[in-house]
């Protein structure tokens, strides 16, 4: 357009490649760069080269870390028997956030989308299958998202780990917690009505 | 928290930073730069420091631009006899983009604001002056924000430019197109009925 400077230009051009991020706030956060001191410029520019040059896959879970294996697959704290799976890191770090899981991850690094072209070779389904075989898990609880993947991928795992000596869960669905049953959608509301809890136990 | 790696948790750190990214935000850009291929993270980190190294501002209308004078100030195409006053680089490119302009900026680099510390000299106003003197300006266009500080900027340099031969004039401040008048804040509203313009013109 010739509007902007050439470099101010290329900065908005590459902020906008950023997800979520249109051209209108692109160029809003270049302008903020351009009002801060340097630092707040070098520091990002530094990080976001650190990052891509530091963060590995670790060869045991498939987690992204900045080591080989990754720190919780070396922290001998953790229940070495449950094992949660993942779709990606995100996932993962949404349930480390939480805090609720005391065990060790894999991480798929996707789920079955055959319309994308992403197939059981595509993820670290066999070297789930491998580390099944060398470490004594107990249980398995399946982590993945709600989505027609996540589930296509699910039942596969479940039918794969059928008949091994370990149980296999799935996380629950259903209303979040301060969800209100008159603004959630359908498909939410029908799940929790199928998977609803006793309430003796 | 630690519950990162270190180089992850730098680089959402710093993407923090940027003005309307929070935490959460910040650690979805950061994933997605994870993901993406090297190029990204490059591409963006040269873009952060070219910009702040090339940069800088115009010595005649203190916008910003790579080359000084910058580009409009330079343009023998525009009308010289017009000048348009903005509070800041952003405003300049919004009234840019409109093309509804075709004579020249200067870029007070800020509005009269006591409570924050901001008094006249620290607004390009001499420098306005000295141009006033030396360009042969015909009318003034005060594209100042509604907001307190603009209002009172624009009233400081109403009282300064009046004498001088020249036209001031202000932006129009109203409902805008495509707005509701039910939905519309009382301080629009009322602005837009003090300043209605007559049919008969």
């Amino acid at each position: 357009m010739g509007l902007y400077p050439p470099s101010l230009g290329r900065l908005i051009e590459e902020l906008s490649k950023l997800p979520g991020i249109g051209n209108k706030s692109a160029e809003r956060l270049a302008l903020h760069v351009l009002r801060s001191p340097k630092e707040l410029a070098e520091g990002l520019a530094q990080s976001l080269l650190d990052v891509k040059e530091k963060i590995r896959f670790c060869s045991v879970c498939f987690n992204l870390a900045d080591t080989d294996p990754c720190p919780i697959c070396t922290d001998h704290r953790r229940e070495n028997g449950m094992l949660c799976i993942v779709e990606g890191p995100g996932d993962q770090l949404a349930i480390e956030k939480s805090g609720a899981f005391q065990g060790k991850y894999h991480v798929l690094q996707g789920v079955l989308s055959p319309l994308d072209g992403i197939g059981i070779e595509d993820l670290r389904v066999s070297e789930l299958m491998s580390r099944l075989k060398t470490e004594n898990i107990k249980e398995i609880i399946l982590a993945l998202n709600p989505t027609v993947e996540g589930e296509a991928t699910a039942s596969y795992l479940t039918d794969l780990l059928r008949g091994k000596d370990m149980a296999i869960s799935r996380i629950a669905f259903g209303i979040p917690l301060g969800g209100d049953l008159k603004y959630i959608d359908t498909m939410t509301l029908k799940r929790s009505l199928d998977n609803r809890a006793s309430c003796d136990s």
